[in-house]
């Protein structure tokens, strides 16, 4: 078919807002700008970024991603109408939302009578008057996208003011009236039917129409299918479904189902999905959440094959045992190596490193990958230890130092008067020059880091430019206690470039050692900053000098 | 409405044989009874216990369901058409089939043209009479249920020859056709057009349809839904949905929608629903999985509500955030207490206190919930800090003991030998009794842990039945590297109850170490552990103990 016949569908996506109401789901504001410029990259129509009246975070993200080319993304704030009885010009959430200088401002009103009356504690006409007059306050800034709150609940307890609300925001001039189903228990079918009222209803207004589903009857994937089809333009939902209760509507489902099964519509300006796999386990690193192994499209599982069946049967029927290529959303069939996560990613980096065509080489980095694997490393978001490991695979790895010991000390001198402390000392040989240093920090971690920058800036001082600006530890196998496996993830940033690196240790000091090592390694190797050259000699003399000072 | 004109739907459960394809899925024969025994508890009409042919823990359950009674449940044998160019008399299948003696047998063929002439390697003539004489011997010992594989692919690529397999099936007296979304991918609106052509097309033949999906477009319980709408009458699935790839069709979901959503239909005789979040549960622990806490309708969040606006209005009609009333599921609201949290969200939690009336009491909490969240606390998680908090609030706290110092060490003895290590010692006063001691670990938190322990146990010999069973630790604001506050998470257990404790530091140790503590105050305040009485002369005296072996 000719893709020209299309109808867009435009996404809009709230894992930052509506997503972060998930019970253990919270995002930093590194992780807010990072999680941005990700959705903006896949081609999301909308990005809401938060709620400005609610906390200081929100405000800076505001100030810092209007300085980010995010292409034809639109950042969103969100917000309520303005207070009863009060001016819309005089309401500090007004105020906020307007302060965020965003391209859309997304308004949630009260479509169900009771909610206003019961809830808000406002008469039906004052509900309607802080839809309105908010409405055309926040216009006058910015497009407004008018979240209708409870709108298929509220649509079945009073039809007539349910389209009231919604003719209210339209006439102040709202572009977009975005059906909520907030209780998130509506079947498609009403979904369908009210939808299609909905908009038959405001055919006298320049609007259109969009979905908000939540999943709490298993159903909001479906919901946001069958609300386009009755003629909705936009979807609303979070990355891998993230928010309260069940979640939202999965965009990653949502999108999926649209560009690959319902010829009729292109979303994402007609992009592939092929970082699609890729987004999603971003999201949840990010997140600090599991993944879902058995999550459609881009679960770990959701193309595994348990066979008893030959490999090559396996490869030759596998399609008719598949609903879709798992390459068209960048997963892949699992078969034979069931562990690998990445062979994509492999490839990719691969070329980087000129070794593509390099047969054994990507054999050996495949093993390695295995391997690390089964003992808790997740290369997705440690790009740097993984362009070390190729370069240690391939034999192009020469290390800036080596570590010969490090301890940390950590604890409270006096519970009493509470003095926590924590200190690290480090040993370690420069070509054949000794440093041993320590350093104090806030928590063993910091004074681990502090110590290795101390005894490296005199030989390597571009390091002063770089800074850690994120620190992530995960337990793999949680169900140990604190006797589990733990994954630390650093992000580091010399300003111009940010990396992030992996350590894995029962031991979470070892961890953490071992990926601050990369952090330092990644920035010398990509420096091109020379590693000296030992001389045997002097190396035999540090050594008895060690021996002599550790007694 | 009349009940007596609700439509029964019939409930199939495939989680002993279908759901057992999922990946880390197995069940013991013991566990296939106890499963059988609860489903049946529960009304499911029938229960397709496994595949007699593959192997001989299958065999075994069949004999010895057998003599267990079960109500209405039917018990199902699951197996494929006899093989090509064979009697279906003499083919082993056929024969095990039978052998299982079930009052029914589940009998799975070919409907797709290319997985008969590809994956079979047989003629379409040959696959329609395997079908026809595997379902006419079969139906001489039991009532057969023909499961029509890949139904709607291959209707899709030749609906001639699919409707030739079922008409094969039903001349041969199958009572049930159920088609078979295998490969997960149909969208709602082809299930319900291609059912209804189904029904219609076997018109002629006294025949009942069911349905039978799977998830891998997060579409299978719309998608039984829209087939039960379009006339199937069985509904097949697995509870929790597990399976293989995606899963199956969750059966929880399923019966919950068609139960309470659906007023033209009737499930599970009429029974009602009030046990399905423990047989969720059951389900997930007998099969070794981790719950899901957003499963809708039985999953630990599916009712659990944050935003202090929300709990607001739930206090005042909780059906207004609700989709249905969670006791109709056996499952029930949680309130946490969140950064966003109100006044509103601790009140709910304070009721359980029975401090709701105490007006000073509350503001106190409140304010110190306000404390803490700013410096990084998260409750909502941590149920027994959270308790803890509230008797240190309302002055009921009397600690079981109190820290005088404590310390790790961990780190790399040897880099190049690798000697990783973590040691603790602890100094504190139980009573007038002072304890110092130290022990090794895994890591600084685990010899911590271990050390605490030790110190207490000889005092209070219920800490031994405890155990940790989560560790989880997070960065409050990650954009400080490591001088971030760090919040950790510690979820212990006793056996019979699990509670959740929380710290937050700079420090990992000392937030650990506090997470630690409040873990075990809990179990010693729910125990009702009296609290040691100390004198004060020891005290000075265990005091001037310590500053000599200070030394």
């Amino acid at each position: 078919m000719n893709a020209t016949t299309r109808q867009p569908i435009l996404m809009y996506d709230t894992t930052l807002r509506d997503g972060s109401q998930g019970e253990g789901v919270s995002f930093s504001l590194q992780d807010k700008i990072n999680v941005t410029r990700r959705l903006a990259e896949m081609g999301i129509d909308f990005v809401e970024g938060g709620y400005p009246l609610s906390n200081e975070k929100d405000v800076a993200f505001f100030q810092q991603i209007r300085d980010i080319d995010l292409g034809g993304t639109k950042v969103c704030a969100f917000g309520m109408t303005r207070r009863r009885g009060m001016k819309a010009a005089d309401d500090p959430g007004m105020q906020a939302l307007v302060a965020a200088q965003t391209p859309c401002i997304t308004l949630v009103g009260k479509t169900w009578d009771y909610h206003a009356t019961e809830v808000l504690r406002v008469s039906l006409e004052e509900n309607l008057a802080m839809i309105g007059e908010s409405a055309e306050f926040l216009g006058r800034h910015s497009d407004v996208i008018y979240d209708a709150e409870h709108f298929f609940d509220g649509y079945d307890a009073n039809p007539d003011y349910a389209i009231e609300t919604l003719r209210a925001a339209a006439a102040a001039g709202a572009k977009w009236m975005v059906l909520c189903d907030t209780n998130g228990g509506t079947l498609p079918e009403q979904i369908a039917a009210v939808t299609k009222t909905a908009i038959e209803k405001l055919a006298d207004f320049d609007v259109r129409f969009g979905i908000h589903c939540h999943n709490d009857g298993d159903l909001a994937t479906a919901n946001s299918l069958a609300a386009v089809d009755a003629g909705a333009l936009q979807v609303q939902g979070t990355i891998n479904g993230i928010g309260e209760r069940c979640g939202n509507a999965d965009l990653v489902a949502v999108v999926s189902n649209l560009a690959l099964k319902k010829s009729s519509y292109e979303v994402l300006g007609g992009r592939s999905l092929k970082h699609l796999t890729e987004l999603s386990r971003y999201v949840y690193e990010t997140a600090n959440l599991q993944w879902r192994n058995g999550q459609p499209f881009v679960g770990q599982s959701a193309f595994a094959h348990k066979g008893g069946m030959h490999v090559h049967a396996i490869n030759k029927a596998a399609s008719t045992y598949e609903h879709i290529d798992p390459a068209l959303v960048g997963n892949e069939r699992r078969i034979l190596i069931s562990e690998l996560s990445g062979r994509s990613n492999i490839a990719a980096v691969a070329e980087q490193h000129n070794i593509a065509d390099d047969r054994e080489a990507m054999d050996k980095i495949l093993a390695e990958v295995v391997r690390l694997e089964n003992e808790g490393f997740q290369f997705e978001n440690a790009g740097a230890s993984f362009d070390l490991l190729v370069k240690r695979v391939t034999g192009s790895f020469t290390p800036h130092f080596d570590t010969i010991k490090y301890r940390v000390v950590a604890g409270d001198r006096d519970s009493r008067s509470h003095t926590v402390f924590a200190e690290a000392i480090i040993k370690l040989m420069v070509g054949d020059v000794l440093w041993f240093d320590a350093a104090e920090g806030h928590g063993p971690v910091n004074a681990l880091d502090a110590a290795l920058r101390k005894a490296l800036q005199g030989t390597y001082p571009c390091l002063t430019e770089m800074h850690l600006i994120d620190y992530k530890v995960r337990v793999v196998d949680s169900g140990a206690g604190t006797a589990a496996s733990i994954r630390v993830n650093i992000e580091s940033s010399d300003g111009n470039e940010s990396w992030g690196t992996i350590g894995v240790s029962e031991n979470i000091i070892e961890a953490s050692y071992n990926a601050l090592v990369d952090a330092v390694e990644y920035k010398l190797h990509k420096e091109n900053v020379p590693q000296p050259v030992a001389d045997a000699d002097s190396n035999d003399q540090a050594d008895l000098a060690e021996s002599a000072s550790a007694n």
